[in-house]
């Protein structure tokens, strides 16, 4: 908390210094989205009422407010509240996504918040620690769940005669007791948002739409350039097959691999042999082929490389991908990939094509001071340090064909008694909607009132409440105040606040003369000044006819 | 689980017995709704594929599956899974009433699923011990949330200088450790789906427009007939106190006197007398005025009532519900009004009007064997049986003024620091959503494609790809098999499955002419034979205007 005090202070500090020297708008600029990261870091750490201190005050601490029963007034850690206004913003995005997704055929389910705590056990490794379980109060013992792929792995196990085949999503929270830090976009409680295709098909065909689904996806949320980097389970395998990885040392090897997009080689094969204790022969083989990246041409060059295009689940991998190419060049999804053989994704569960969206802006953003921010391993442990890489990844996949098959049972011959295939894709919906937080330039209109009844003079709250009335009948959004005799300029700041369009307004002689006044708050156009006269029983005409042309 | 599985058989065979002496269609329908309800229930109870096991099965047990690691494969108790088919029921009916909602002006925030443990202590009286705990894994001590009020006041505490007014609306899942009974909408997990005003504005506005959204709501679910019960704690404490109830049993007489829409006053006068040690002259005073109910000519009544007219508590109650007659008679809501004096809301922090919608086709179920069911108190319970008494409350609700000042903490004189006086209706979505899936009868479109590729002869999946990329890019929602060689028949059992309204087809010859044939598919029209053929560079237009005639 300290730390993260003093760093939103000293980059207050540089936004000031940059101003004051009339540096150019996008070093600015820059600067001020580096505050910003910091500040809704902070923001997902402490109490909100904490947050309002201001940054600068001299502690960098602030006081808990104590309720009466003395308790501290916050959110536990790693949740956050979402105010309207973001939560306007959170539904543009699911709604969005869900709009590609039923171009598809998508269909959704739900399953619950808590499963068994053994239905979760060893499907994640080594972040099982990170599960929350509920406290045993009696009865089953329940976790909550950490990804939405093993509950419906689950699901599927157990309606498999009925759902043998499905095209689903699923968007909903998942929990990680983990360290929380929001510029990572991660939260102890967070959103997945995935789609998988379910069902034994032929090679290559629901996976290919999947990256399809995938380019409509972060297209339509206008997040920028991106490209989607595709490698192969078995070509991995191969490599390190025919580079001399021992079996035991293949997990580890490969995530050590995966870091590459963020690590020089030099230091991926340093933890490979000095950490990991790996043959240093057998490393500087690696090295040549996952440094390698590019299009289908890549493809023939590993077909003809001598050791690799005779390892046998090699050669299924670029099968498999050669197939894909031809599918996504039909799909015009090609020119958004790259075959990049350093990519390996941390899942064990993957058993095929694996997939990981970068967005071209995630580069090292160049700091307020103009260094180029460097990526750094934070000291013990064996993660990254995000904050200094930008954004990174948005959506990550693969396909997995064997994890339903740990819930079906086996038969005598210890063979899972159901086998469905599966493919999908994960959007990181919280960093996509980070990346859209602070790119949101313009006030955010949280409600959707169209009208709002403004009574002038004495008019009565029976009179605004009929005309309310007559309008909600009709279909309209429209509200009125909440007050006996509110005062005018209330009224007008309150249409102006929630960016409501029209306003219906009526004083004692309107009343008398059922008329009403109509007036558009959007324009300070000054012939329509106090609003237009028409008869009541054309007002709703007239609005239905004004909102047709917004 | 053995007693519904025998329920179960029991109902089975009273509705084969109706069949077979062909009783009229509605004795039967009634048997039949029982069955299904009761099935949900059991459905509820156990893992899917236990329930599909037949139900008259020998034993009225069944075998849960084993899985590899051994466990058992289920969903935790009082959790179930929703298929597509659900959710597309329970989304419409979210749309529905959040469509209301906005019309309204509300506004959405969402707040964690589990809070700190000492927010929600102390809030839920007897019922604290059904909040569910995390396991205490180091760290803060965490429950997961049992209501969304207690959240939104927490909220409304922490940021009460940006949201001293709001409008919001919260649909989300709550936690309960409650025997599950499906029949009754009583799951461990289920939504609850709330609107509230909070704000200090003239007595009664907020309030009335409240009632209004939940007319408007009920209306536009389609849920039947239903009466707005309507009280008034001021007016409660009045009663109590003219008749002599100890200040200390006021809250346990009043629970008792809020089972009269259930039981006859004889027991519940018992309940007071002999259960509570209540002065059974007070019980009979309290009689007299619980049993009223009628419309505003009840408030003349109680305002000329010798005792009653003269408490000043009453009196106060009595002003506010004079003031919401008016203001319900102007939004057009009162004709679904009921002042109901035996309405008392088990919550404590009421502290004005309270109301409870109940629907009129929710008295208790003719059974098969014609026989009105009763309805039962358990034994050695609190709690009445609802199965026999049918779905009942749909919605309830009320005015609480000091729930956010609990949160605020307090000033040097004791009084909390920050009041927000809030009026608020849940409307129970669970049971809706039960009411609506009984009611269900044709097939639900859970996906919602418009478009099958059908390829025909040796046509490549390529080209059905193809087509498919070009409608996508179009905006339509469309899908083709994902097999290289699908059979005909399947492609067509596809479109009949899944509803789908129009066949694009292609076969060689129409590649070859560079054409499509486009094929209604919910008409058996012989003129369009198989299909209707277009130049493929029409297709895109045809389709448009096809499609705009749905």
């Amino acid at each position: 908390m300290e730390d993260i005090e003093k760093r939103i202070i000293e980059q207050g500090d540089i936004v000031r210094s940059l101003k004051s020297k009339k540096a150019d708008k996008p070093t600015i600029d820059a600067a001020v989205d580096v505050l910003k990261a910091l500040k809704l870091e902070r923001d997902a750490l402490v109490p909100k009422d904490a947050v309002a201190a201001p940054a600068t005050s001299s502690s960098g601490k602030s006081e808990d407010k104590k309720a009466k029963g003395g308790f501290t007034l916050k959110n536990a850690k790693g949740t956050k509240d979402y105010t309207p206004q973001e939560m306007a913003i959170r539904e543009k995005i699911f709604s969005t996504i869900i709009k590609v997704f039923k171009k598809h055929g998508g269909i959704t389910i739900d399953t619950p918040v808590f499963e068994l705590k053994e239905i979760l056990s060893g499907k994640y490794g080594e972040d099982s620690k990170l599960i929350y379980d509920l406290e045993d109060q009696g009865g089953e013992k329940c976790s909550l769940r950490y990804d939405l792929t093993v509950p419906f792995a689950r699901f599927l196990a157990m309606n498999g005669k009925e759902y043998q085949n499905i095209k689903r999503y699923h968007i909903a929270k998942v929990y990680r007791r983990d360290q929380p830090a929001m510029t990572k976009g991660r939260m102890r409680e967070f959103y997945q948002c995935d789609f998988d295709v379910a069902g034994t098909y032929d090679a290559m065909i629901p996976d290919s739409e999947i990256l399809r689904i995938l380019t409509e996806c972060l297209t339509a949320l206008g997040l920028g350039d991106f490209t989607i980097k595709m490698n192969h389970r078995k070509i991995l395998d191969g490599i390190f097959e025919v580079c001399g990885v021992p079996a035991d040392k293949i997990r580890t090897i490969s995530s050590a691999v995966d870091k590459l997009d963020k690590l020089p080689w030099a230091d991926v094969r340093k933890e490979m042999t000095e950490e990991k204790g790996l043959d240093p022969a057998a490393a500087d083989l690696i090295g040549e082929y996952v440094q390698l990246k590019g299009g289908e041409e890549l493809l023939e060059r590993l077909y003809s490389d001598a050791k690799l295009g005779a390892n046998a689940r090699a050669k299924e991998g670029l099968d498999d991908m050669k197939l894909l190419f031809k599918y996504l060049n039909v799909l015009n999804v090609s020119r958004f990939t790259s075959f990049d053989l350093s990519l390996a994704r941390g899942l064990d569960y993957y058993t095929g094509l694996i997939y990981e969206a970068v967005l071209e802006g995630s580069a090292p953003p160049t700091l307020a001071n103009g260094e180029k921010a460097r990526a750094s391993v934070k000291k013990g442990t064996d993660e990254l340090d995000e904050n200094t890489v930008g954004v990174g990844s948005i959506a990550a996949g693969g396909r997995y064909d064997n994890l339903v098959g740990m819930f079906s049972g086996t038969n005598k011959r210890g063979e899972p008694n159901l086998v469905i295939p599966c493919v999908g894709i994960s959007i990181g919906v919280e960093r996509v909607f980070s990346i859209l937080m602070q790119k949101q330039r313009e006030q955010i209109k949280s409600n959707e009132v169209e009208i709002y009844v403004v009574g002038l003079g004495g008019v009565s709250v029976e009179e605004r409440m009929k005309i309310c009335a007559e309008l909600w009948d009709a279909g309209f959004k429209a509200e009125f105040a909440y007050k006996l005799k509110p005062r005018t300029q209330n009224q007008w700041d309150a249409c102006d606040r929630d960016m409501i369009p029209f306003a219906v307004i009526v004083g004692g002689t309107e009343i008398e003369n059922n008329v009403v006044k109509i007036k558009d708050m959007r324009t300070k156009d000054e012939s329509q000044k106090g609003g237009i006269e028409y008869p009541r029983s054309e007002m709703i005409s007239e609005l239905r006819k004004r909102l047709s042309q917004i």
